[in-house]
This record gives structure tokens, sequence and C-alpha cells, in this order.
């Protein structure tokens, strides 16, 4: 009998959801809408649904779906299966997600897990990291999400709060992070601390042609200082050289913690291309120890939007197997 | 029946040996010179004598014995069993220890580890986290080594340079560690370098009552630092401090990365006791994000010495069961 698993990318707006066979192909794919502001009973009723649908479309009935994956953005009590009070779902209060789906899929087995970590493996199972056991993950945008691939799993700490990569301090008393430390990697290198060093440069006076951009349009994006860059302004290359520096000596840390075989990062941040992607693995070089020579691999991701979906199910997959 | 495990401390002018019954309670302790200068034969049939010598003493014999564990300074390919040329084994060249080890002892299970990592996997075991699943342990000594406790085991990554903790950095382009790379916490924080740091400051004029001692001595130790600012010179609390507070971040980005329940301090350091682990514990509390309250106990090893003997044996008993 043929087995297929259920992924689900849980957000504040839409829920999406696909259905892959065993060798994580997606068969079938369905979109629907969260309605995060009304009760849970409705969430949890339109996320069902949305899976039902993914399943029949690709031929296939519930009957032979071993276990659905379900990732969400946090804060959640992942290991509980509860979301308390998280911002993209303002109507769940101490609310058994984890339970609730499965009580509502007949008794069927949930994996539920951050949407950092779902993405981590989805790349792990299917995309950039599919030939190695050991790898670390990164997401760029607003914030800096993270993941951890140990022996071909998931690590897990002693929480929920394992691999928040984002939050490893490498410029003690530097600047301020959103979570209350200094000097935070992502204080530096997310797509939205990256356009906020733009804009405070230029505000400071600095010379470039991102000047017109914050003049025009009041605001300057990561994906301007990245156009800048590409067209030769030189703080636009200052700027990125500070992410990429980040980045890169976030990468030779992460090395000697738990050492992968490949460092991926995914989220919009990717789009800038190898001209990141250069300057970070520069950067790896340059600091990096003397001891011995290191051969692990820095790359971006490959999946996009699916590594959601697709981790969700390689989850199912694993708890299932 | 009755079994008993042996734990192989092997360094470089002496093999300690302890045996264990299955509740790691140490039977028989022997110690042996290592013989290092001499070929690599010699040593083996020396560690393989201790340790026969240990399990008659505790009124065992090596049929009793499921496996034994062999703890040792690097650098040398632990996965692979071998040592290429360490430092502390001069006339070793890719001499294949474990198998040797155990083709010497009738074949019996051989399991080789780092020894930082053996320590580790001793306080783990039998000292101070024997009542946690996850755990990060330092050695604060000459350098600064580490180990990785999560859901019970040491973590190990790709190759054999997991948890090397000594070289995460925390102030990029700060000061040169052994390394080569710049401002890892073992260029602040070991014993070796606290010491140093509180010479460069004497030397520079800082006024210090460690200037009596370095005009006397030639040099300061680490503990010439511990018992002045015991005593309550400035000086000796700003380098204490600096030790401190590199500590205390490297413990927060820990927290962040594989999140422990506890993180243990070990090595010749702490007998600096309260009045440096109270100051790590303020610079974590300072530092540490406020998007939620952490729990992490930061705390000091109980085994001392014995912490490779048993962590051997430990690991030993891990792999028979």
């Amino acid at each position: 009998m043929n087995k297929v698993y259920v992924g689900i990318d849980l957000g504040g707006t839409f829920i999406k959801v696909g259905c892959f066979d065993s060798k994580l192909k997606l068969l079938s794919k369905v979109s629907a809408p969260t309605e995060a502001e009304k009760d849970a009973r409705t969430v949890i009723e339109n996320i069902a649904k949305a899976a039902e649908k993914s399943v029949a479309e690709a031929g296939f009935t519930m009957a032979d779906v071993p276990a659905v994956g379900l990732g969400c953005p946090g804060p959640a009590r992942y290991s509980e299966g509860i979301i308390d009070a998280a911002t993209n779902f303002p109507t769940f209060r101490n609310i058994a997600v984890r339970q609730l789906l499965s009580d509502r899929l007949g008794g069927k087995a949930v994996v539920f897990e951050n949407d950092a970590n779902v993405a981590c493996f989805g790349e792990f199972a299917a995309g950039a990291g599919k030939d190695v056991d050991d790898m670390v993950f990164f997401t760029l945008g607003t914030g800096i999400g993270g993941g951890i691939i140990n022996k071909g799993k998931l690590l897990a700490g002693c929480g929920d709060n394992a691999a928040e990569l984002g939050h490893i301090i490498i410029y003690p008393d530097g600047r301020l992070c959103n979570c209350g430390q200094r000097g935070c990697v992502e204080a530096y290198s997310s797509a939205t601390n990256t356009a906020k060093r733009a804009t405070e440069a230029v505000k400071k006076g600095k010379s470039s042609s991102l000047k017109k951009v914050l003049d025009e349009k009041g605001e300057i994006t990561c994906k301007d200082v990245y156009d800048h860059l590409k067209a030769g302004d030189k703080l636009a290359k200052e700027i990125t050289d500070e992410t990429a520096k980040a980045l890169g000596i976030v990468c030779l840390n992460m090395l000697h913690v738990t050492e992968p075989k490949r460092i991926v990062f995914a989220g919009g941040m990717i789009a800038a291309g190898d001209i990141l992607l250069d300057r970070i693995r520069d950067y790896f070089n340059e600091h990096i120890w003397k001891l011995r020579k290191e051969t692990v691999e820095i790359c971006f991701a490959t999946l996009g939007e699916d590594a959601g979906i697709i981790g969700a199910a390689a989850l199912a997959k694993q708890a299932a197997d």
C-alpha cells in the first residue's frame, strides 16, 4: 500500500498544505484562509479541511496518511503541542493545537514544530542538505531563525528554545536587538537590520546613492541595499560587508559547537545572490582557525517557500517510520 | 553476574585507570607511567596491564568487563580510533590505539574519546549533571575545552571536532588565540589567558598588588589573580570581571544553540570559588534576552580529577548497554 504524508504550514493569514509521497514528491498543494481572528475551533476545522482536500486531490484517502506535520511560528510550547498567546493567533489562549487537530482527524498522529525548524528539516530532507547528516540552517528575514540537524534529526534542547541562532551574541555591548540583548547576529544581519543600518548611515550623512531612495520612499529596504551594491554604491558595500562578516563569524561559531557538514542560508535575503554568499565565505575563511583545514560548505537553500510544507511532511514521515 | 567497567585516562606522563561497578561506584584505582617516549606497543601494554590490575584489585576478572573506555587529549581521529601525531605521544605516527588495545584485551570493546568529552560525560553520569539530560561543559585550564550532552548523549558532529567551545568567537578582531582566530573565549577566560592579561596590565603600569608578584616571581599565575582579588586588589577584580563576562556571554550563546538545562564549569580555575561563579552568573543575567525568564543553572563540576576515569567508564557502560 502506498502511503502519503501531509505537511501543513500554518500562518496567521493562510494555511498551506502539501500532500507528498514517501519520497517527498509533491502530489498536491492546497491553500486556504486561516481565519485566525475567529476562534480556535474554526482554525482547526480550516486546517483539517485543507489537509483532507490535499489528500483527496492527490488521489488518496486519510487512511493512507500515517502522520501529519504541522509547522507554525512561535512562540508556542511545541513539545506540549500548545499555543498560549502567539502574535499570529490573537484569539488563541492555551489551545492544545496538536491534540485538537489529531482528534479532528480521527486520532491521526500530528507532529508540531516551529516554522524555522520545519523549514530546516525540509532543506535537510529534500533540499540543500539532502546529502548530509549534520547541518545548520539560518533564515534571514525580519529576524534570524535557525535550525540544527544532528545525525539526521532536529536538535531539541531541554525546552522549546534550542537553535535560536539569531540571538547568538557576537558583539557584546553592540547594537540593541528586539530580544533585549545587545550584539545579537540578528541585530546586524537580518534583512530588517541590514536595511536599518543603511538608513541610519544615510541619515548620519554618509554619501550614498541610497539617499535618493530614502528621500523618495521614506525608507530603505534590504533589496535596495543589494540593488545599490550591484550598481557599485560604496555604502551599500560597507553595509553588506558588515552583514556578511557577522554571518561568517556565526558560521564558524556553529562549526565549533555542533560541527555541521553544511551551513544553509534561507529567507528573502538570499535573493541577493552570490554577491552576499561570497562575502560570507570570505569572512568565514578569513576568521577561521589555523588548526586544521575546515571543509564545511556554506550555501543557499533551494526549496524556497515550499520548505515549510515539505519539512512538515518529512517530520511526519520521520515520526511514522 | 555482576559487571564492572574500566575507565582509562591516558595522559602523556601517567595512565590513570578506575574499575567501576554498574552504578559507577569506584571499586579500585591504579596509576602507572605512560612511557610515552617509548614506542606505541609499550604504551598499549602499559594501559592493558593497568586495566587488568584495576579489575583484579576490585576482585573481578576481565571476563566481567563488557567494555573499556579510553580518554586522551587531542588531536586524534577519535571516531576512527587513531592517534596521528599528538603532542603528548611524540613517537606515535598513525597508531590505531583503539584497535591495538582491543586486540591486546582479547577483543574487548573499547570506546575512544577526547578528554574534554570524557570529563563532560563523567560529570553528566555521576557528577554535577547527573540529574539532567541536557548539559554544556567547559574546562578552564591552559585552554578551554568543552562538551555537550544532548538528550543523554555526547553531541558528535560530522567529524571529531564538535564542542570546541573555547574557540567560539565573542570579540571579533579581539585578542589573538593560539588557534589562529581572534577573540575566542579561550583568549580571554582560560586560566593561562587570565594570568596573561593580568601580567600585561601590570607591565603596562596598572597599579596593583600583583606587581610585587611579577617582580618577585617573574610571572603572575591565575591563582595569584584570584588570591589578590580576594584581598581586594582592583586590577585583579577588573581581570576577573573580563574573564567572567566572556564566560557569561558564551553561556548565553550556548543556551540559544543547544538549550542545556545546566552549564558546568570544571578545571583548575574553579578553585577560585563563588567569587568567580557569581560574576559569571551576574554577566549572564545582565546580558540575557528579555523574551522569557531563563532557568538554566550555572555551576561548578564536582568530580575533580576523577571525572576522566568515571566518564570513560560511563561511556563504556553506555556503549555496552
